[in-house]
């Protein structure tokens, strides 16, 4: 007999999950419930869609339920709402226009998503504050925009949801301010890599405040800076921990999301320390029956082995059709998630993968890191920019373990291949020997990603040594030299104070004038000329140290 | 004692391994031989010279002799052409400004590059006829530009020197015309990919001639049509194998390179069957005191384990730094190329890495292929375009041989993620479940990489049966039926001949309409729904093939 599998979400997991089902099983019976008005839309397009660089609505919808009734024979319900789940009779119950009604199944799927959190604060039920979650979300503050034309906005959390409506809102002409509580914006990078996307945010007029918290909300008693509106959706004044106030005309709350677990939860199914559902690698849940993917569901991270919640789009599709292949007999695993992320940032890209800094803290595990600076394509050919690229790997084998990239132009690429060869367990010395694509319009005949692997290699292998900018101000000064062997053109432009100028090109006749009875930290502009310098001193028995990623990341972190 | 290394030749390999040796040992005495008169200059650039892409002289170099011997205090002797290798005396023989001397070495690392090839065709010293490798040969073709005006060439040769030569002198406004004796233009593509490439040629006025060769070449009788030359760079007349005869005001010769083994064979080194230098894994000649690195050697190919010729700046790069490696005690492994290549053509970009179907072919290695179109980003976000993505794998599990890419955006990115897939023996199952970063301005939450990979596993599960347009022509055509699974529309716009329409999502209600006694053929544009069809049909109990690349591909290939 057909088997009939029910479906509860029907985007990113849940559409995924029918389309393949379907195609394995031309005789399944297919059931997609969404609670709300539209499946399989494009998420990820909703900030877009704000700022008009996504210029009609309808592309949003990705596929419809006509669509994917007539292509794929599924019954697609929206507007219904799974409110319960008898695992005893194998059926769910579902609410559909008011109405009450149970359907039974073979096979469950959850693909509920997640939800936008909505911290307790007072006057946050404020009719201007919005989350950004689905189509209802987006039409709401659009129509928002559309009324009220608001010129100040605000977006609470820094978050890529947080920054990508900032950008949007910007696009539009809004004044926006990001406040983000933690120390830096978007959590998946580390805090001087974040620093280099802040500043840019404040380069393209978008401020942001971070280390403080709104606490508290209320409408502004001023006349709003919006025009045209006279409905409740007046400003709002925001009351910031610091004390400091801020007004906005329409306020984006981004401030992390939650696993959607209450139907799992309430039908007993394992609930994981991080709230998602608990699944098997075959995306099993505690009943055999029952099947969760996307969002909802906690991930074994392949570079920490913790469980983990990683919201993001690619999994959730990936998991949908695993989830798929098992219920049609195929026995897939899937294997965990390295939160490989990537995100438009003004005129930057920055993107991650595997775990950074913070996260191999918290999970104990010993790193080594590098920065390195390299063009997006040969420096002879036009148009090229460079890029930093920081790498964590084993202090022993040299393992990568986590790579953040920032920079203006083929950022995705090289994130990719170090995604690709984080996820096969590759090390440093592997990217060294990367035999990539090379011409003059694409990159350089050694790619941003094999530089990566050379410095990662040439500090495991001993033949430098490396200090970082975070390392020095716990050091006592008296025990250290700062050598800037850049040019006298770039020391005088600027430099970090008391160091000693020496050009590379000069060392060797000048050896001389470098104390022997201290620690030489030498720099350059990004690393190379610092690297240099560190080989021709070495041998002359100095305890010399290259400051990786050179003044430019210092200056990064420090302005 | 500090050692005495002697480079000959001072390019791609041979300067990487001076900074590289310098780096590794400050006591080394290093001298650089360049039979040129220049160093470190960015061959990969000249072409974009020419066009006035790259707008100075100056950016093509990219290290001088000063810059060098400044930084690394490195020997460099430009315009010094070693004649001769004493291996008994461990002395090279040099000649500089008429003089002949010797240098004494306790290791030497040959970096001598290739040279183009000029074939004895009659006429062939034409002062019109010019080959591309370096600097002077650049700054000869500037100067009968700027003097003759040229407003007809020819280039003869397909390989990407002449590509990117033609590209660029059409940017000048000339008519250029490319010959080609082989079948395709761009060897490391097969027929119907290059097909693609040859297309967007002729759509920006560079018109390709295949299968055909110069026989003949002659001084023009009639006036230049290039304006100002009095002098005897007058416009040359070739005549084709066909009898075709064309005229040409420049003429660019770019029909492959030749390994510079002269030295090295004299020296009785062992040069390898292609006419490269034989080098070990460590990249020592027969000779240990002797390395040889770049275009001049031959190299495992890494996917079909021959040696083979692969004269690319990203190896020749890499092979200097290990020759260095080696020569300062540290045992590094060269393990073979695998030909990862890119070059732009006009509006598009094409990629290649691993081995092509000619290549597999001739190695006899047992390869499935797929084809897949996939966009470079979100369908929903704007900007992006399709690319047709080529794997080759192997029948049994799947492991990654080969891919080409041809589309106008991204492909660079997907071409290092696959290059970095076969060099470390992943399976189409491994690009399936490759976690890369998405959101939409950079990708698809299945990329098109992980596209690939689904597809290749699918047929390779027999999930589905796929068969591919270039076997029709032997086929019987009664035996099979040509099924179009497109709409109406795309139908009328153009299908091939005899082809039967039912629209895939139609498909479920006209099955009666198919023949149940032969082998159905469903195509639709670019596969998807074809596949599609076949998931619905093959349950039914038809003997049903994808017809893979969909109709698009037979364009290609017919047109
Ligand atoms: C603004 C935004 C931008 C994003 N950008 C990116 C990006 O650039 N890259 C990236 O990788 N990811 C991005 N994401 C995340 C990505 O969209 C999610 O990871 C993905 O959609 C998760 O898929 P899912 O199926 O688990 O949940 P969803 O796609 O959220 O689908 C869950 C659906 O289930 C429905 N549902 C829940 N409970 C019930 C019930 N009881 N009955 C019926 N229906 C129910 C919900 O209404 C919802 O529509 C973005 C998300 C947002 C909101
Ligand atoms: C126009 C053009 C475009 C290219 N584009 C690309 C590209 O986009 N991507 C890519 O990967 N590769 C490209 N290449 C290939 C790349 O440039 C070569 O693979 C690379 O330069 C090889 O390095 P090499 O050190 O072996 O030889 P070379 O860089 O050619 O250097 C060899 C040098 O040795 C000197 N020499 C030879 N014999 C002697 C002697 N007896 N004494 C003294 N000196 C000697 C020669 O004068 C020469 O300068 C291109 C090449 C050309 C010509
Ligand atoms: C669109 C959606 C319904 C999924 O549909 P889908 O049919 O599984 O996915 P695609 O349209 O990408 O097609 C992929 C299928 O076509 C096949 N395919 C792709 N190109 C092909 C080709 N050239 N030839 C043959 N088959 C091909 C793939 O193998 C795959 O089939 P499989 O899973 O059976 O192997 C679902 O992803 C969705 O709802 N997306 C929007 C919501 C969302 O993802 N939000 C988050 C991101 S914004
Ligand atoms: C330029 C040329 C002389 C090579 O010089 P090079 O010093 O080896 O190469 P680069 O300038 O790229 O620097 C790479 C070195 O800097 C190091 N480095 C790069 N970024 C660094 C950073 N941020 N911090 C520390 N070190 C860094 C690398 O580790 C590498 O050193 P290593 O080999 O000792 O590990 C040589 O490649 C050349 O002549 N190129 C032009 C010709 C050519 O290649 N033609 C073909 C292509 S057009």
């Amino acid at each position: 007999m057909a088997k009939k599998v029910l479906i509860i979400g029907g985007v990113a997991g849940g559409a995924s999950a029918a389309a393949r089902l379907r195609r394995l099983d031309e005789h399944a019976e297919i059931i997609l419930f969404e609670r709300g008005q539209y499946i399989s839309f494009a998420n990820c397009g909703l900030p877009y869609y704000i700022g008009n660089v996504i210029s009609e609505r309808d592309y949003l919808l990705v596929q419809t339920e006509e669509s994917m009734e007539a292509r794929f024979h599924i019954d697609v319900r929206p507007e219904h709402e799974v409110v319960a789940i008898d695992r005893g009779r194998k059926e769910v119950e579902v609410i559909a226009k008011g109405e009450r009604y149970r359907e039974s199944y073979d096979y469950l799927i959850l693909s509920p998503g997640a939800e936008p959190l909505v911290p307790p604060i007072p006057g946050i039920d404020h009719p201007s504050i919005y989350t950004v979650r689905n189509m209802n979300d987006i039409d709401k503050i659009h129509r928002h925009i559309q009324q009220v034309q608001p010129q100040k906005s605000v977006v609470i959390g820094g978050g890529y949801v947080g920054i990508e409506m900032a950008e949007n809102l910007r696009e539009l002409g809004q004044d926006v301010t990001v406040i983000e509580a933690g120390p830096n914006i978007l959590a998946p990078f580390d805090f001087e890599m974040a620093r280099m996307l802040e500043k840019t945010l404040h380069d393209h007029g978008i401020p942001v405040i971070t280390n403080d918290a709104v606490t508290a909300f209320a409408p502004t008693a001023a006349p709003a800076t919006g025009s045209g509106d006279k409905s409740h959706r007046g400003p709002v004044t925001l009351t910031l921990k610091s004390g400091q106030t801020l007004t906005a005309d329409l306020v984006i709350l981004a401030v992390g999301v939650r696993p959607e677990n209450k139907l799992a939860r309430e039908a007993g199914l394992d609930i994981g320390e991080r709230g998602g559902i608990k699944v098997d690698p075959y995306l099993r849940t505690s009943d055999p029956s029952i099947y969760a993917v996307g969002d909802a569901i906690e991930v074994k991270d392949r570079v920490n082995g913790a469980y983990s919640l990683i919201p993001l789009a690619g999994p959730a599709n990936k998991q949908g059709r695993i989830a798929a292949d098992n219920i049609c007999g195929r026995n897939i695993q899937y294997t965990g998630s390295q939160g490989s992320a990537i995100l438009k940032v003004c005129n930057l890209t920055a993107a991650a993968t595997g775990n950074n800094e913070k996260q191999l803290k918290r999970a104990g595990i010993a790193y080594r890191k590098s920065y390195t600076q390299s063009p997006s394509h040969a420096g002879y050919y036009p148009g090229g920019n460079e890029m930093v690229v920081k790498i964590l790997f084993t202090p022993d084998e040299g393992k990568l373990l986590g790579a953040q990239i920032v920079g203006e132009d083929g950022v995705d690429k090289r994130i990719d291949v170090l995604a690709t060869a984080i996820r096969h367990g590759m090390t440093v010395y592997d990217l060294a020997e990367l035999e990539l694509a090379y011409a003059p319009p694409y990159s350089s005949a050694k790619d941003p990603v094999n530089m990566a692997g050379f410095v990662g290699t040439n500090i495991l292998r001993g033949d430098v040594n490396v200090v970082h900018w975070d390392e020095l101000p716990a050091m006592d000064p008296s025990t250290y030299v700062l050598l800037d062997v850049r040019t006298r053109q770039e020391h005088q432009y600027s430099h970090p104070e008391g160091a000693l100028l020496i050009p590379v090109d000069e060392l060797r006749e000048r050896i001389d004038e470098i104390p022997r009875d201290k620690k030489i930290f030498a720099f350059c502009r990004i690393g190379i000329r610092g690297y240099i310098a560190c080989r021709i001193l070495a041998p002359h028995g100095f305890d010399v140290y290259n400051i990786s990623g050179g003044n430019e990341l210092y200056a990064a972190m420090t302005n």
